[in-house]
């Protein structure tokens, strides 16, 4: 392993060990401190921020790389914004889960821990730096950070404000960036099962693959949302015009926002005439079917396949819930779909056939979002079985140990 | 991949959809089914066991393996007793964990549902293939086996049995050993993310080691134990010998023993002397000031590394209980610690400080066990920190979904 990078795990390794100890209060001073500094320090984040969009323009990246490197005095303000908000949410750390009373005595009590050491491998967004270091931070866990090469001296500057903001207050090493941007860094991180005990890869499908086939320590998948809306021959057509909307066309870009429509068809002709008022600014790729009923271009199994994250939808017409849940099956990324209808035994039905990380009914799928499930921040929106799914809050930063109590019990 | 492996998975991912809908009822008559069908079938089993064992004579197999790859009528009722256990277990699927009502009226209901399909790596032990079977079954989950080569025979009769037993109550394809030996097999097993959701090693360090090494889907992990005792300044003495002897030498082969006894210098003469009296069948390696006090042959920082599972035992005197917590942290393979001391703060900092996924105050680390727990019954010890830890009863076979339901919402 590169011996510098091993310095950096294993004093970040002894960090998480300090930090299983650390309280609430110096938690969240330490989260007042780092909000504030990066008030303070707006003018030298912008200055070092400049540098990398200086590469960027040299490097000939695309307007819409340079607006996610970009910080603006106002950006900055709502990270340290955010940053605050984390305050106020429970700390999960210390959490009793469950309580067991054996008949011989024994109280054992499932408590939540830290998991410990995340590495966190992501692209240019400079603010994930500042929102991972805090959700890990109030988790109580140790963070390595490793972001893209094209934000370094913007990472560089955010780092070195947090850490000189939480120097007082909490242990050494809690919050650590690596800034060698060798390729073989990535692999040599996700393979540290000495140090590292979960990787959490944050940006495009090629990323998360790469993590996904090359590492060795466990690794949290977020991301990717290929998610479907399901119109039921029974849907309340309000609900289904709203609801396409929204989930389409709100904000598009996002992993919570729909790619594919299916429509059943004993309802598809009265659902798409009134679609195409709504949709003017969407591209529509219809299958056979829809192309009978409006105007549009032909959607094909790469389109099912594809999540857009733009203003494109693929629409299907099916005969059954059933049609509906197989090309969901097939297609999903397992992140979120929804049903409308006022069928409720449809919608039951709908909601525990699938296997998704959150399955809707008469809603849109943009609430998979941590602010609106009452977490208050995420890390990502987990599309994985284990561990956890959906959005994760602080809480499914966590892991748990059981702690048990005698007065001398041993085993028979 | 091997086209019978992907045609075996393919099937299994099916299966595991349909499990999703399948009740508790059903679940519980296929148990019943497959324990009346090992008691029916005792002497087709003993005979296909037979010929594992002949290739095991041919093979040169060393004692203790053939003792775990034999079977007997008295171990095969066993067996279907353990089947019969599950029936009166607690179904976990479609527990709901919380609920959650949002300001805006969405009902978000965190729901438990199966983890899919399960593949199961292990080895010469044919009752595993029952027991995974089992659990997998009445946790709803889909199971692909592969088995030891040498008990192949077993193995084989042990699953068409099973799925005779189970043919008209669930669906096809639940329960899928494969028969095919090559060692590339379980490689493909491992890395078929398109159809295996976890991965679950059962057996020795290697073969865990290969399979997390190699796994691109999820692992859990289990079983490695090299546990500790700390006996404090303060502790009683008769527990700390009740407990040290039942830790040790009740079952020295099994991974919730301890290897390593911890003794606060403060109490070690009278300790030690009195634990020679009981641990004559123990061979003691003790550090210097282990040797001064009683005749023992030296500890080594290997010894300090090696799960015994024998009876064989390490001591070391210690200067304080954050020298314990050292020496823990730095050895342990975080499966089970214990503290003996009637000092209840030092027993919370020894709890608190440790990373471990059990830890006992005044109580055996033999209690590490899912029917100890009060689970009924377990996959192994996981001694990994994402998804579960501890033993893993039904309920940590699961993963959970949220369905969200609303009546028209949309996001602002």
């Amino acid at each position: 392993m590169n011996l510098e990078l091993e310095k950096i795990l294993k004093k970040a390794k002894n960090a998480s060990r300090e930090m299983m100890l650390v309280s609430t209060d110096k938690k969240n001073e330490a989260l007042i401190n780092i909000s504030e500094a990066l008030n303070e320090n707006v003018e030298y984040i912008l200055q070092e921020n400049q540098k990398d969009m200086e590469n960027a323009e040299i490097n000939h990246m695309s307007e819409a790389m340079k607006d996610r490197l970009l910080l603006t005095k106002e950006r900055i303000q709502a990270i340290a914004n955010d940053v605050l908000k984390l305050v106020d949410l429970n700390d999960p750390i210390g959490e009793i889960i469950r309580d067991i009373y054996r008949p011989n005595g024994l109280h054992i009590q499932q408590v939540r821990v830290p998991i410990g050491v995340f590495g966190i491998i992501y692209e240019s967004r400079p603010n994930v730096t500042v929102d991972i270091a805090c959700l890990c931070l109030k988790s109580s866990n140790v963070c390595v950070l490793k972001g893209g090469k094209e934000a370094i001296y913007s990472n560089k500057a955010l780092a070195s404000i947090i850490n000189q903001a939480i120097a007082n207050v909490l242990p050494e090493n809690v919050v650590n960036l690596i800034e060698n941007n060798d390729r073989s860094i990535v692999t040599e991180l996700i393979q540290a099962n000495d140090y590292i005990d979960v990787a959490v890869p944050r940006g495009g499908a090629g990323l998360i693959q790469h993590v996904v086939k090359n590492a060795t320590v466990p690794v949290i998948e977020t991301g990717a949302g290929n998610c479907h809306l399901y119109i039921d021959k029974d849907a309340d057509m309000k609900k289904a015009i709203d609801i396409s909307v929204n989930a389409k066309i709100q904000r598009p870009s996002v992993c919570n926002a729909i790619e594919t429509i299916l429509v059943h068809k004993d309802i598809a002709d009265k659902y798409l005439v009134e679609l195409i008022k709504v949709f003017q600014k969407v591209e529509i790729r219809g299958d056979e079917n829809v192309q009978k009923i409006i105007s549009c271009k032909p959607a094909t199994n790469e389109d099912y396949a594809t999540e857009y994250d733009d203003y494109i939808v693929a629409i299907k017409i099916v005969n059954s819930v059933d049609e509906a849940i197989e090309h969901i099956y097939q297609y999903s990324t397992k992140h979120s779909e929804a049903i409308v209808t006022e069928n409720q035994s449809i919608a039951d039905y709908f909601l525990s056939a699938l296997d998704s990380s959150c399955v809707y009914h008469n809603a849109s799928t943009r609430f998979s979002d941590g602010g609106e499930f009452g977490f208050g921040a995420e890390l990502g929106i987990s599309t994985q079985k284990l561990h956890a799914r959906g959005p994760l809050g602080l809480r499914e930063m966590t892991s748990f140990q059981y702690r048990i109590k005698g007065n001398g019990q041993i085993r028979k």
